[in-house]
């Protein structure tokens, strides 16, 4: 499978997947995002560094959390935002998603951050816009289906960074439903780059993809089995939708079986955080007393989030 | 009850209800309104007073109109505005209230403009921030269930003002269905605090709050005899859900009784001004021959609304 | 009928229709256009030719895509915008049309860019603030039920002018639902005005308006007859609720009688443009290898249709 995020002088184009991107483009990711989450304690949050452009928000799922950092960090590179819910709109007219990305090219735009229910829509956007000579126009990816939601992961590493600082020597765990989740699958291939000495993810196995050992992780059923020593736990969400499903039998079952409680977080490293991607269902996946705890760093991820969108962004305007 | 709306120094620190708003406060606010009036008459309507600062307008109850006022006011004040309805968001998700505020606190907003259908929402977001040490975050309440409307109240205060001076010296009369009117509550508690001489609520029994003369008002059931003598006559809108009930009989059979139309008016004082908060229900409680009529005071109360707004945003973001 | 949209001046007051819209006047929007399209290649894209100013996109009528380019065309100009789907706020709550005209117009509103259901609405709008002597707000029709969608009308002659620089030795062929098409009408008018030499309508009966051949057009039911050394070709989009009607057998009968398919345009002059105002149906009106070959020049309409919008409006807003 090419690349197409990776342009031929080697710089970021795109950003797509966390899956294969070099470590020194995530390492100056990061770095960039540094100074952009100093901007957010400023007085004055604006930088022109976006003046004049025009970004779309192309959000063919809805999701007003994701969508809501994205326009911030935009408006904040003070470039230009225009929100597009496209299940309410020509797509109802039976456009197809490329003829929709054609039309916003003609009106000039610089940017699409785009999330879709199906996986590898960015790409097929990203790769249209190359086989029509309009490399001018960068694709964030935003979330597409099962497969990746790289700015969460990027912030999350983002956020180990600031913790832990050295990757090198941790032990990560990921708890939760690893099977239907894009944030794990960016989280695991970003941690796998960053050199994380051992990450483990712990579900039961109807939540696991089928050998997800090949990506490089230590497999527990075993909640506390799974939690010893680790020095880093990523809380996933648990979508409400699988709850109806076969895959589990009821949220107290599950909270029973792997919620992450105060006692269950005592097998980890005494200096250990804890990470959420948001929405958190309290109760279901993470218990309160955790979640509201002096190890959860759930709101800086947040904070961390603006920054990392803007770098990336801003990267990618600056053809950096 | 506390007063989380005033901080330690006597400084406004939320605008939550005009209920216990000081008088110097409010003279205030009206004072600092009365330049941004001006602004909007200029060619260029923008003022940098708030640039870089991002303000939240979280409509968990649909509003288009107040959310538009609100916006308005905030992009002349050069802030970043970002509309969040949260109803079909993070709340569908199972999301809490709380924690959508912490998640939008972590991304450094600056100000929340809040409309919930549930009485005392913007309260707790205020307690909740002071209980977090986010004292930097600012909380409007544009509405919630049947409370208050402080904005409301206080461009109402500002349109008695500019046309009749002194308060001290004014019969007012409130029409209509008191009882579920959050605008009749902010209407009230600020004219008792600016001093106006006798406040009149006309209503039948059914559309009163029991023991509504502890407020300090005179009662009618009569709207004739309501009306005698008065210089201001505040109109409510008559939802339209109430008709369906067995509160009232029907929209002609209120208009009957209680619509507001020329020859009531004429018992009114001969220069008395008629308000109403909007959107009308002409032929309902308002004749249109009222409404568009000389003693009509409407359009100005919006024009004034995006002033007194633009007052109370800025006097917060500036810790006035 | 009067025409409202030209002021005592002989200057542009709105922009309702292309019907009656003095040549010159058209020429002038279209030579003011040229720039705008350039800016659009520059790094910095805004302008600040209509900062402080308010614009609402008041949509009665959903179209995400019209309110997109309008709401760029307006940030572009440095505007502060305010999007308002009006069916799910005032409107909802018993409103009147007006009184929501008179309650933005109390917001200090600079523009209104209309989107109606209802043929007429914006000419009642902009006679409303005419009798209410509010000169100083202008109204631009974005499209008003069956009748017209002069910004699109314009944006085609545009298009037209920049392939073929003289109106007037042209033969020009609109192929589709002229019935119900706002679109067509702006055409024709706009065409005639500008003297192209022959207006050909190619459509079956059931989807032409009586007595077409008053509007100056020419009537050809076959297809290939029409378009036999034309010049240019007008496609109009097929809107999906004619083919549950009596109107129209199926989307693949109408293909075969009217689509246009490479063998037709081979009917057309050689270089012959192909345009459609969007979302096109490929497979219905259109075949792909038309949409996307050489003779196209849907997307250079979009582009030109941001420069024609920053026109408008700026002329407009300078009281050009």
């Amino acid at each position: 499978m090419r690349n197409p995020q990776i342009n031929r002088h080697g710089k970021l184009q795109h950003l797509l997947t966390t899956e294969g991107l070099p470590r020194e483009i995530i390492t100056t990711i990061l770095d960039a995002a540094a100074p952009f989450a100093e901007v957010a304690e400023r007085e004055v949050k604006k930088l022109p560094l976006m003046r004049g452009k025009s970004i779309f928000n192309l959000f063919f799922e809805n999701s007003t959390r994701t969508r809501t950092t994205f326009e911030i960090a935009a408006k904040r590179l003070s470039a230009d935002v225009i929100n597009l819910n496209i299940n309410t709109s020509s797509a109802a007219k039976g456009e197809t998603l490329l003829d929709t990305v054609d039309n916003l090219s003609a009106m000039q735009a610089d940017m699409f951050v785009v999330r879709h229910a199906s996986s590898g829509a960015p790409y097929l956007i990203a790769e249209h816009l190359a086989a029509t000579g309009r490399d001018h126009i960068h694709v964030v990816n935003a979330g597409d289906g099962r497969h990746a939601h790289p700015t969460q992961g990027l912030l999350d590493m983002y956020t180990i960074r600031h913790y832990k600082r050295d990757f090198t020597s941790l032990t990560v765990a990921i708890v939760g439903d690893v099977l239907h989740s894009r944030v794990a699958r960016s989280q695991i291939h970003a941690m796998t780059t960053l050199g994380v000495a051992e990450i483990r993810v712990i579900a039961p196995q109807t939540l696991l993809p089928t050998n997800v050992e090949r990506m490089g992780v230590r497999v527990f059923h075993n909640i506390d089995e799974g939690l010893r020593g680790v020095d880093v736990v990523m809380m996933l969400r648990l979508q409400n939708e699988r709850m109806q499903g076969a895959l589990l039998p009821s949220p107290q079952e599950y909270f029973k079986s792997y919620g992450l409680t105060p006692e269950r977080l005592a097998l980890a490293k005494p200096d250990a955080i804890v990470m959420h991607p948001g929405p958190m269902n309290r109760g279901v996946e993470i218990d309160s007393a955790v979640a509201d705890g002096t190890h959860a760093v759930i709101l800086p991820q947040v904070t961390f989030g603006i920054a990392v969108r803007m770098a990336v962004m801003s990267m990618l305007a600056g053809g950096a």
